[in-house]
């Protein structure tokens, strides 16, 4: 039989009511002849309140305990949703991370999985058992509990998939990717199929279904992804290797984060070495600089913008504050409130001329463009979020998203 | 240094500046020199909560999923107290049932500790860590988790002290043991010291504040056990072996339990074969009989009482009335509000009268017995609900209790 994993988020678990309904669909696919592996999250905001309880108690709580407290929250939900499957008659046994040997590395709260064995999900399914395992979670090599940062569990679920060589279904309170997220532009069309590479440039500009580590390991070892609504039969989006199935439209999607800030340094000396420096301090502190552009020089003096994460402006503004005052004199601008709006298609590959409609686009409705990045398949453009809507109203029609 | 266990449970655990005041308290005794091995309960009210989820989903909710569940209560707690704790400065360290190789074997929820590997946790102490264990939780040999049923965490402390060979402290919401319970008897005494074999029978016979469990391992293993209040210096009580540092009164302590019921069966033929089979039937169902009487035949029938847990009363009436209209016919009655008394000490090894004592007590007092039975150590009575407080007013002043 073919084995499939499922993962199930949080708000699908958020009342018993729901972690009984899931067990029925899981009941129904076993009875469509699949070996179920099911990959779960906390109930509901499970793990906003135990972290809540931790800073509580202290404002710099271990990072081993947290994990050590965060990984109940799986685990509470692997045994009820067995409890409920063992109910209407589905064998179901649960396994938490730890017990089913997922071994991990790097830092206990943000973890990597190095390693599954695949030995007892094997063994369980022989024995025609539902295999429930609490995601997020795994072990290091010191047996401690360790955890693998947030949205994990998805990444869980493609891991195990990988290693069961089968296709993953990912299970959320939204019914597949869109062309942009319909909270912004209501009339956004669903994606049927979408290439690895695609969803990967989405995700990592701000389209927020899956966490870009789930959609790394998934192209690595070409899992299939499904990811459709927790609930009902709505048909969802097939997340794939690029195959002729796929049309190819120089723009398959458009992705809107307005969780950056952005940074102008003004009249910095064009010196390669100061700007690596400074770039390199930032860095240091493990904040991530996104997009990055710099001014022609003008009497050897530079402009430099550059995006952070918002959360991390405050950490950053000290570095430039300290920067300035012991190595030399600069003015600089930060902007809390920005839109950056990125652009992917994987046909921009063989269809020019993308940048220049969409510089087209923009002059035509009058917005001013702060920074832009380009990759093979995606455009990111920093603009005022006061004209964020007037522009994914028209690429969106011009791109027919 | 030497190395303590302590104990908190869950009424010591209910809110997080408990948990804190107790972190203070563990520093405390770091600072007096001691190596310290903590074992925790569920927070407050945690494990009956995740129970009543359980069963809300499923009536008979799979026993190995129940007890994933309910782990997860202690590992909240020991996360919590270890992040209090390196929050000021002690460093901690955390560990499950399952990480500590605390082996049971038996039912999933009802396990018994089989064996301990104490490696870990001295190796944790020998790098200066409160090493801080999740009570009443295991694996067993195939690796799933596993409970070791209700008082539980008093076990694993005991178990965690016996194998490394030092004193256990259990740190609770009373102040140690009384003569008698003092919400019954407010002017009892509380007893400095007591013998493993007294606590034990006091236990068994309904004083609730250790599980018999873990006073029978304290006894193996001659672990002492001291008995105390959670919070302040209030002395307590230990319990250890008998010597000379004891007084041997004739009664040590008197203890009520209203959470018997009894049955007496009318008109039984006075037939070995049969009697044994109607309580084999009732053992069958795990059900425990405790106290047993039967009359002197007249014309060869016999009428018997014995007492069982009161929440078994509804299956053992089952019992009686499908073995009445299988086998023969005798009426029976139940009595689901009794009180039984149990005068304990281990001076009335070596003072007799104690019995002969007790019966004056009672017929002053106009006070009719049900059943008595007797052991080394203890007499136990079973009289109506109503003459309970004369009773013990009566015995506390004859004995000094």
């Amino acid at each position: 039989m073919p084995i499939v994993v499922q993962k199930y988020g949080g708000s699908s678990l958020e009342t018993l009511d729901k972690i009984t309904e899931i067990a029925k669909k899981i009941a129904r696919k076993k009875n469509e002849d699949y070996d179920i592996v099911v990959v779960l999250s906390a109930m509901g905001k499970t793990t906003d309140y135990l972290l809540d309880m931790a800073y509580k108690i202290s404002k710099n709580p271990s990072k081993r305990e947290l994990a050590v407290l965060m990984s109940t929250g799986e685990q509470v939900s692997i045994a009820l949703l067995s409890i409920a499957l063992n109910n209407i008659g589905v064998s179901a046994v649960s396994y938490t991370g730890g017990q089913l040997n997922i071994i991990t590395e790097g830092f206990h709260t943000a973890s990597r999985i190095a390693n599954i064995n695949k030995d007892i999900i094997l063994n369980e399914i022989s024995k025609k058992n539902v295999v429930i395992v609490a995601g997020f979670q795994g072990i290091n090599e010191n047996n401690e509990i360790t955890t693998l940062g947030r949205g994990g569990s998805d990444t869980t679920a493609v891991a195990l998939a990988a290693k069961l060589g089968c296709c993953c279904e990912i299970f959320t309170d939204v019914d597949g990717i869109y062309t942009v997220d319909p909270k912004l532009h209501p009339t956004a069309k669903k994606l049927l199929r979408i290439s690895y590479e695609e969803m990967l440039e989405l995700a990592s500009s701000g389209a927020g279904v899956l966490n870009v580590r789930s959609i790394e390991l998934a192209e690595k070892y070409k899992v299939p992804l499904l990811v459709a609504l927790n609930a009902g039969y709505i048909e969802g989006t097939i997340i794939k290797e690029l195959d002729n199935t796929m049309e190819k439209s120089s723009i398959t999607g458009l992705a809107v984060d307005n969780q950056q800030a952005m940074i102008t340094l003004n009249g910095v000396p064009h010196n390669i070495k100061i700007i690596s420096d400074i770039f390199g301090k930032i860095a240091k502190q493990d904040i991530n600089i996104d997009m990055i552009s710099q001014t022609t020089p003008i009497n050897n003096l530079v402009n430099i913008s550059f995006t952070i994460p918002k959360v991390d402006l405050p950490i950053t503004i000290q570095i430039m504050e300290k920067y300035k005052n012991e190595i030399f004199t600069f003015s600089y601008e930060t902007f809390d409130n920005i839109s950056k709006l990125s652009v992917v298609g994987i046909g921009m590959k063989s269809q020019p001329g993308v940048a220049a409609k969409m510089f087209k686009i923009l002059a035509d409705n009058d917005i001013s463009v702060h920074i832009i990045t380009t990759s093979e398949i995606k455009i990111s453009y920093v603009i005022n979020p006061d004209k964020q809507q007037i522009a994914i109203e028209a690429i969106a029609k011009v791109f027919n998203l």
